[in-house]
């Protein structure tokens, strides 16, 4: 069993759960953000700034794995926890988001996707059993079946074809996966925004039994409260005693509002991205550093915050560092954002503890607003 | 008194010095390779970082502070030492190098050099009082004076008309200095290629009486065998209770033919400029791992190397980020190519101690060659 996951307890004011999910590269206590490290590397970071920020699991990309380096050279490396120097557990997606993004460089069949590389235009093919044969050769701890990632708006017919097929991918990768002993392959429900979708997808995709399930196709355009709604009848469809994984969210209302409805598991390229873009998440709201407000600020830039960025470095300095686009920026923002991102989780969990999540909530949003 | 220079020995082989130069920010052992922080950051670097790979001082430029973000914003952060984070000693140059290197965007006076700016193409002018005016906001622990560097090659006239207007720019540098207690003021000995030259301004600069004396305007071009027989005909003329600083230089064949020739400062772009570009500095040759024999090789960078990057990572894991326009590749070979580079320095001093210098030079240049 490569996975197991224990439910500590369930907040008294929400759905929220407190719970340790046991992998064979350790044990991370949820909820918890996961970072994207989509080519081996959290972009900037090294794996032991990872481990300072409190990374307890990253994500890498299967798709951009697959075109480079490629999966078996990362197999003959020792697979990707050596390749990357990262000896803490790994989620790796199935490459279906990324293939199914390309938009007219891939052609859709029940076989799989075809595609055209991003890098150099040359031909692939990937399928459910592809999917999984790769990830078995990076040897992540946790797998994801190959799915369609149906973007918002869809027909609801179209949403009910995909669906239907993500099924029938999901039961092939479950027959192609030959290491259940370390890695651990997880369904993904999808359905759109449509109710009665997303019951049908999570009956289909729970009644093949995997180790944990996935929330696919939200927070791809839909209005915020249309995704909590769906969130709302959907998680209780799920089983108790397996994880619950909230693809591609990582704004702070968002982790909030998905964990008091009983997610475990989130990942987003926002913390990251925006950190090299100049913006970071503050007890202050969003600090855009390259705003001339911060040309002579010599205070921190986060004044409640303890990370090594805010502990050493003024305003005025991460700001002339963007303006001169020198490297050291990217660092000291990503790391801090990470540092931000992962403490939010880290209360979370503390109020979960203490049956407060709903409080919790409240307060945050009073103090920093929807907007970080 | 700013700095103070203690001579410990000469090389019984060479003319190579083992020396002390105590400084506000700390004592640094010489001789010694300054790492290059253009911008107020050595790219891609943290000061925690330069600790270790055994930075004791660096070189920061005025030209480009002065640009961006501003001398007197740095200045008002409480200098660039508070600034930047970094509590070791730094060298400032005096902009000299920069401004005349911009070829049209220039024009030069006796007054100084009017010059437009890179970034933005506004007119700007430093003359000697600006450059140390510049430089005294700046707050550096050792700062140059304003002198022209003569590209190669260059008319004899022109070069002893330039080397007359560097004494005289020398003259009111020291005039205008103002934080003589803090910081030291450190001349330039120019000439180009001109032995006799050399001598005269030598004999000009020296006499003004700075704490330290720079040789410029050699490895801009030249055939190295001229450089060291400049350098053979020009430190003798220096005196022997002063720091020696050869400018510019940082190539490992440079670095122990100047140290055998008495020079106790370096400086160069080279380490961590080709850091970025992807090739290292190991005790195999130069490594460029974008070439495709490194796709699958798992060994280190340098096996003969402890650095954090070559204890952790594989070429072929290096080669993947540098093909996949990866920051941390960047961090990794710049890491190393300093580690390496201020390796060389510290066996230099070994030699030195041991009266073995020309000894370690030939097994240097037998076992890496001089393309290092």
């Amino acid at each position: 069993m490569a996975i197991r996951y224990e439910l500590i307890k369930v907040c008294k004011q929400s759905g929220a759960r407190l719970g340790k999910l046991y992998t064979p590269h350790g044990t991370i206590e949820t909820p918890i953000f996961m970072p994207v490290g989509t080519q081996a590397t959290v972009k900037a970071m090294t794996p032991e700034e990872l481990t300072e920020v409190n990374s307890q699991i990253i994500l890498s990309n299967t798709y951009h794995l697959y075109l480079r380096p490629g999966h078996k050279l990362i197999e003959r490396a020792g697979g990707l926890h050596k390749f990357m120097n990262w000896d803490r557990p790994i989620l790796t997606d199935s490459g279906g988001f990324q293939v199914f993004s390309l938009g007219p460089l891939r052609e859709i069949s029940e076989e799989g996707v075809e595609f055209r590389s991003h890098i150099d235009g040359s031909k692939h093919f990937i399928g459910p059993e592809k999917a999984v044969d790769i990830q078995n050769s990076l040897g992540a701890d946790i797998m994801m079946v190959f799915d369609e990632c149906v973007s918002y708006p869809a027909e609801y017919d179209y949403v009910r074809a995909s669906l239907e097929r993500t099924t029938r991918w999901a039961e092939r990768c479950k027959e192609a996966h030959n290491n259940t002993e370390n890695q651990a392959l997880f369904g993904i429900i999808q359905g759109g925004i449509y109710e009665d979708l997303r019951k049908q997808s999570a009956e289909e995709i729970i009644g093949l039994d995997f180790p944990g399930y996935a929330i696919g196709g939200l927070s791809v355009g839909e209005p915020k409260q249309l995704m909590y709604e769906i969130l709302d009848s959907t998680v209780p469809l799920m089983p108790e005693d397996k994880p619950r994984y909230l693809m591609g969210v990582g704004s702070t209302d968002d982790l909030i509002e998905g964990t008091i409805r009983g997610i475990d598991m989130f990942d987003c390229v926002l913390p990251t991205r925006i950190a090299r873009n100049g913006t970071a998440m503050t007890s202050q709201g969003r600090v855009v550093i390259k705003n001339s407000v911060h040309t002579e600020s010599f205070e921190p830039l986060d004044p409640e915050c303890d990370c090594y960025t805010c502990r050493n470095y003024t305003r005025a300095y991460l700001r002339h560092l963007f303006k001169a686009n020198e490297i050291l920026g990217l660092r000291l923002f990503t790391y801090h954002n990470l540092y931000f991102l992962l403490g939010l989780m880290k209360n979370i969990r503390q109020a979960i503890k203490k049956d407060c999540l709903l409080d919790y909530r409240d307060e945050f949003f009073r103090k920093y607003g929807h907007k970080l």
